[in-house]
């Protein structure tokens, strides 16, 4: 049986590894590929090595950032420091930036509780989450959580661990349509959804 | 408006010109990609870079092929060197490849004409074809393209072009789904249509 060359057939495993790329959308990925300019593809390549190298988690919040330093939302002084929103990932902490409304500060957990997929919280960000809590300046944390089954557990659980502390606790309105992922919701129900918080007290 | 770090903002913009990959998909991609390890980040991003390097075009056929190197198919010498099947592209070659039943060689066009997309024969490899085509042991020619608009008007065109050789030519039965793109059908089609092939003499 004829297969492709060798490079090809690497590169192809490598992608069907992503989400959403079977076999057969890996092929045209690579066959794509081979249409571009050779300095263009070894410039995706560079692209690709450079995410490896450059991007860190940012030590105040969690949120991608590169070579070690704070993100730059953490490092900017003009968002307001006593606020907190906690996401689950990236793209959702973008899709809040999206809203437009929101000028605080973030913490990205990393995922969310899921006692059948192994996550326990060891793998979360709940100590940087809690050493943000504990500043003084923070007066209010907002738990921007998917509305799926996980996602309420996690607010269950961040509520039962933040009781002790001296800060306001929030979720974003339900104006989010139910069990829909943060992250595909455009922004102006995000920042409906923010305006119209629902306190946790 | 927060945006990603330059590294992940980049290799999106590389990601969306594949096909079938949007803005979505690309950030989907990236934040997969960030969850592996970084040695398989890098692995990845060599591998991109490996086929701008490796990958060439086979001189006797236009097969996809490493360093310059004839293809594995070329290089054989149990396939048959009297039967040559024109496709399109690699993937339709492989898709030939699956029928299992063709034992012969190939001619990879590297596209088909398409006057209303500037494409007039200059890019594909009809100097190969003609080459191939004037080789005494060659007897009979499989026009094996799609059976759209632009691939029938190929076949004609090729007909004419090849009419004083003394080769016998033929294309797929119409087994296959007409106007359907050969890398999409199934092995069994495809060695269907390739038992049940048509003279065009």
């Amino acid at each position: 049986m004829y297969s492709y060359p060798d490079a090809v057939e690497e590169l192809m495993l490598y992608l069907k590894q992503l989400p959403g790329i079977g076999k057969r959308g890996a092929e045209r990925m690579v066959f794509a590929l081979l249409e571009w300019e050779k300095a263009d593809i070894s410039a995706l390549g560079n692209a690709v090595k450079n995410l490896a190298e450059v991007i860190t988690a940012c030590p105040e919040c969690g949120n991608c950032s590169e070579n070690g330093e704070l993100c730059s939302i953490c490092a900017d002084s003009r968002r307001d420091s006593s606020t907190l929103c906690v996401v689950e990932n990236v793209p959702q902490l973008l899709a809040v930036e999206r809203g437009g409304s929101y000028r605080g500060k973030y913490l990205v957990l990393g995922g969310k509780l899921s006692p059948l997929d192994g996550e326990n919280g060891e793998n979360l960000n709940i100590d940087l989450l809690l050493k943000q809590a504990g500043k003084p300046e923070v007066k209010e944390i907002i738990l921007a959580l998917s509305s799926d089954v996980e996602g309420r557990a996690t607010i269950a659980y961040l509520t039962e661990l933040l009781k002790d502390h001296r800060v306001h606790l929030s979720r974003p309105a339900q104006g989010l349509p139910a069990g829909a992922n943060l992250s595909f919701a455009d922004g102006a129900t995000v920042a409906a959804a923010f305006n119209a918080r629902v306190s946790l007290d």
